[in-house]
């Protein structure tokens, strides 16, 4: 596998578009268009939140036929919590690109992000669609990058390539994040392209593993916003006989989907709002999986375990507690604790290691914190970011 | 009931005492002492944090016997994760000011609140101690209530007069809190006195059930740090009939035990690191009590929702959204939330409302949110802070 330059369009048969139609009140792009050439099986992860927005409610229940051929996605506004009239919105999103695309409306996906409650401006929404199917373009996957942010400082793509019994397999893809990423309520939307040839059942168990490693480990299991959605569409170009078991084939895919899901996960982590440090969390020796996820997103998720990264201070008595608040199985006297290569803490009491020596560590950009239950062999890894001033400043709206 | 002025040597037979021992950098007062005149029926409620401080450790075990008579506190180190020598730290407070006051030391509760992980200085509370006790004294509650403060801004006092039985009972107590409170993992600490003549078994029923109602409302159930402290001490002075049932001088002296738990719980709110504004959160119509303080908890623990309210924003979508992702029944359209007397959202949508009446509500320094589920009859309140620039200047250590 390497990964190669680009994102969504590198993918054989995918066009797409990001143009600003007026949704963003600082004239920013604010609709991404993505679009295949033929009907592409296609697989989806959506939020359980209870609260979910119109766009989610509409492609969770088209998704379910395994597939479709267009994603049209807006910045901007969140179309959640606005009733009948959002459901209508949404399905109207559809309906004009369908229109446009002179394809089937059950074949188009709809996703939204931005502020919740307020009525799609659909007079806009209608005049954007058409100026992005009219934008259409083979190298456009960038531009719709840009058009999926909000409070992202960078658009966020990545594409690999790798083969398959001797055939070349494509996947790109894009995301938008931000959000203090833990606890997030800020929506992510992630759109993939992929060439592979793959049974829709797989294709999504797949994409439900792999989001599991990295998009879940960047903010807590099911504590998600409104919008969340990530979507894959397998076209089949790559020629490769067809993935209908968990074969060796089926474990190179997801090998490569994994990859383009953690890197896209910490692009997110690393643009978590505010953010000064991108940290690497590992929890070690947990008693089972459960447990090391929990763990880490309960160091994570404390605010001062976040301030005291941001004020490059190593108060790991912090790390210690939300420890024991959490509900895993641990026994305080048998916790060790390592900034990078540096242990700090063994058997749950200080190693007398030079403060110093820690704030070195902690006043590089990234750095990783290891945390070892030493109480069974279960392992967890988890992107997290620090809590600035920043982080205040952006989220007063 | 009435609230008189003072705190916790308002009550007959308690003396106090609050001095600077260079536990603290700074200088500031960190060694409080509370003395009974005569030994006390106890009884206390811990951290549920597995990683237990030394003197919680301690403390926990001695209240067992129901019986105390002074309590030992220190604020600037916490004597959590400080292995062997933390317990016989813990044990050396208790028996030097055993010594000093002449009364077994078993009757010595300790407590300590500050930095993790580091030792406790014995010399300086050595000496502290003997301060402390020369210095004790019936009108010395105010400066115990400074003693144990680290970055709450006031010292927390209140005190309250009531007849059970023709019989005049006082009940006075001192707390110190700061954290972002929610979701907090920064010590509280809390020592009440009462004249009340009570059977001991009560006494630890009507604590618990007061700390529910108050301290477990300004912070997660269970989620505490690893000092987390509440201790209580009844001298019978007041003569009443000894309360040894359920019965109505029971429900008397309970209304009060909450009265003054619930206001220094206020307090602690209102004191938050960096806080601005001090919110008062109904939840109403939930399945059950249980689902009402989770719903509470979930929109005072979201960042994003902490941040609106100092931004002075009424983005209402982000409490849809952290009640849509915690676990309570609800159900999206039956939602209706206020600010105050105006009605924000009804039925999930949003009502029109004059979004400059809802930040002209935001910008006084105490508001109230309520939240109408509609879906049974259950209620729960919770009072909440926003979340500022200077809650992180003040945890970058």
């Amino acid at each position: 596998m390497k990964t190669i330059n680009g994102g969504i369009t590198t993918v054989s048969g995918i066009s797409a578009s990001g143009i600003a139609c007026g949704i963003k009140a600082n004239g920013n792009r604010d609709l991404a268009l993505i679009f295949c050439d033929q009907p592409s099986t296609a697989a989806g992860v959506f939020t359980t939140n209870k609260v979910k927005s119109a766009p989610v409610l509409i492609s969770s229940e088209r998704i379910k036929k395994g597939k479709a051929q267009a994603i049209v996605a807006n910045s901007g506004n969140a179309n959640a919590c606005t009733g009948e009239r959002g459901i209508k919105d949404a399905q109207k999103m559809a309906e004009i690109t369908a229109q446009e695309l002179n394809i089937a409306p059950e074949l188009v996906l709809v996703a939204s992000t931005g502020r919740i409650g307020r009525p799609m401006p659909m007079d806009k929404v209608e005049k954007g669609i058409k100026m992005a199917v009219a934008e259409l373009d083979t190298e456009g996957g960038h531009k719709a990058a840009m058009a999926i942010m909000t409070t992202d400082t960078f658009p966020k793509e990545v594409a690999v390539e790798f083969e398959i019994k001797g055939k070349k397999v494509h996947i790109g893809g894009m995301v938008k994040g931000a959000g203090m990423i833990e606890p997030n309520m800020a929506t992510m939307l992630c759109f993939i392209a992929t060439s592979v040839n793959i049974e829709q059942e797989l294709l999504q168990q797949a994409l439900k593993v792999s989001v599991d490693k990295s998009f879940n480990m960047i903010s807590v299991d099911g504590d998600m916003s409104t919008n969340d959605t990530v979507i894959i569409l397998a076209n089949g170009k790559a020629g490769n006989e067809k993935i209908e078991k968990y074969d060796e084939d089926y474990e190179v895919f997801l090998e490569s989907l994994s990859y383009v899901t953690t890197t896209l996960a910490k692009m997110i982590a690393k643009d978590g709002e505010g953010a000064t440090k991108f940290i690497e969390l590992h929890i070690n020796g947990a008693k089972d999986e459960s447990d090391a996820r929990t763990a880490a997103h309960a160091i994570a998720r404390s605010p001062l375990v976040k301030t005291a990264m941001f004020g490059e201070t190593p108060n790991w008595g912090r790390i210690m507690s939300s420890l024991g608040a959490s509900k895993v199985e641990m026994n305080p006297v048998s916790v060790d604790i390592w900034f990078n290569e540096l242990k700090l803490v063994e058997n749950g009491i200080s190693t007398g290691f030079n403060e110093e020596d820690a704030k070195k560590i902690m006043k590089n950009p990234e750095f990783s914190i290891t945390v070892d239950l030493k109480i069974g062999n279960a392992k967890a890894t988890l992107w997290t970011c620090d809590l600035s001033y920043d982080y205040v400043k952006v989220n007063i709206d």
